[in-house]
């Protein structure tokens, strides 16, 4: 285990709100310079990676720059990664270990942000063997930052405790998932094949959105289906309890590992998104952060009947009783 | 046609933006009394009306009031529609005719609102021989306030006009639906038969979003699917130039009539779901306000090869290619 005292844990987190507001400026005056016109054409000059669907854009390399620059030189022991510096460099490898690392994503929503979208943020997170303890996610065109550290609470702009909802925190609903708010991304496999990711998930979303009695039984008449185009705001928002569920498989790392942080410091529970094969017994296993597959439950009260984790253990069955399994590829993860 | 002169139209806008701000005030100060806590064991209180999805809620009502109240006190010629006086009525039939008449809906995105999902929001439109002539949009939780008064552009917190990119406005994408973010909601029909809305739209989404050869070549591959749970949300974010297409059925005039003045004052196109039998080369009709069938496309600039009315009639086509027929009724629209 490596040792970190509570003094140096409360410097790192303030060190780590900073940034984010900074780094979250930046984003936002890239946004702006935008606005203001520079004889564009069509969009933002972007380089395409895999498909028209994967950008990277140059604000992503600044902004990761930036706050590479400012972590080496504040703490020079410290291991960091990068969505950008990881896709430049060779290897596909889990790279997160014990060591005390920062595990950051510049600009997640890029495609939101090529096209101002507003839902795009830079996600900063700080971990320790291997466990996110510290999460910045600040999306600068809403006006939200979120933040968390281990111990003390998760927190909307520093002032608004999360869950949105404190006095008390609401119950998941009886019949869920009836009466919760779904979350879940298109994303950017599009194949149009059985074994294709779109063809699974969509399939998974229409059991999630179906009337009770439809899909062979499997219809779960969520109270609505969103998707915004970013992990990142699917987690944050999930940590405010405005999202009950969220389901996704194809992030990585850096897209989720503050959300996780600030996630679980708000009292949501978050764990695989493929169903094991006796789903109904199964023990709900702690997320693996490099999995690229992920379920979470927003927080939630206790009732007479059922602990706060009792209730979020039946709504993770009752999603995996409607979902297909995803196919995502992590070496060493 | 009704005669109102340039400087009653001016003063009815700069009242209809203050209407919106004071009854965004008036959300914005219910959601944080739900934040404050009130022993409330589960959600706000509300009233169950077609089925678990179709909330109407305390502050729907108190809003409506509010509006209904202030514009009958200012302009008691002036004719009213809002939402909730409507579902309370006994008629189902179109009431818009060419009388000067507020459209409201009090609290756009009510399943938002109960999960404190942020994209809620209050509209207010003003119409003229059955056209909305001014819109006012408040989404209290993201401070984003939209307007627009017929000749005076339209505008984001009354300071940055829309589409967000003017200098120059982008032009859409050569291959369109390719590059589009493309925003559709889930909505309240969750049927599971063919002829059933959820099936039809489910089928569409899928042909706007699989790769180009896919779907029997009716594969849209866009560039990302995205639903916020608002119709005029999704209008809102057109105008911004955010969303490229935004494609729905089922809601009513008061979700679209601000969203519809400003989108069209921004440059947007809007007009109908349903795609016409000679699709390829059919008129576009201009929208017919209650027609619960939308089919928007975002501001667009100009270039050496097509107008921008060219390029979104285009893209129009393009939807219409890959889209099924929505059954919705409306007597007398």
């Amino acid at each position: 285990m490596t040792e970190i005292s509570q003094q140096q844990l409360d410097e790192i987190y303030a060190f780590a709100v900073q940034l984010g507001k900074d780094a979250g400026q930046m984003l936002m005056d890239a946004a702006r310079r935008r606005m203001q016109g520079n004889g564009a054409t069509t969009s933002v000059d972007y380089v395409e990676k895999e498909n028209s669907v994967d950008l990277v854009t140059k604000t992503d390399n600044d902004v990761e720059a930036f706050i590479h620059n400012a972590v080496s030189k504040k703490y020079p022991d410290h291991k960091f990664i990068g969505e950008e510096t990881y896709s430049a460099g060779a290897s596909r490898d889990y790279l997160v270990d014990a060591a005390p690392t920062w595990i950051v994503d510049p600009l997640d929503g890029t495609v939101n942000f090529t096209h101002l979208f507003p839902m795009f943020c830079v996600s900063i997170a700080f971990a320790i063997d291997g466990v996110p303890v510290i999460g910045v996610i600040n999306a600068p065109f809403l006006h939200q930052t979120f933040s968390s550290c281990r111990g003390k609470g998760a927190w909307l702009n520093e002032t608004q405790r999360l869950p949105l909802i404190q006095n008390p925190v609401p119950a998941l609903p009886a019949n869920a998932p009836s009466g919760c708010t779904f979350a879940c991304e298109w994303g950017k496999d599009r194949r149009d094949t059985p074994e294709g990711n779109m063809v699974r998930k969509i399939d998974s979303f229409m059991n999630m959105a179906a009337e009770r009695k439809g899909r062979g039984g499997k219809g779960g008449m969520v109270h609505g289906v969103r998707s915004l185009g970013s992990a990142t705001m699917d987690l944050a928002y999930t940590a405010m309890g405005s999202i009950d569920i969220w389901w996704e498989g194809g992030c990585w790392e850096w897209d989720v590992a503050a959300g996780i942080a600030i996630l679980e410091e708000a009292g949501g529970l978050i764990t695989t998104a493929n169903p094991p094969a006796d789903f109904e017994t199964a023990d709900i296993p702690p997320v693996k952060l490099g999995s690229r597959l992920y379920l979470a439950i927003r927080p939630a009260g206790d009732t007479p009947d059922e602990t706060a984790r009792q209730s979020q253990g039946r709504v993770v069955r009752e999603v995996w009783k409607r979902v297909q399994e995803l196919s995502y590829s992590r070496p060493g993860a």
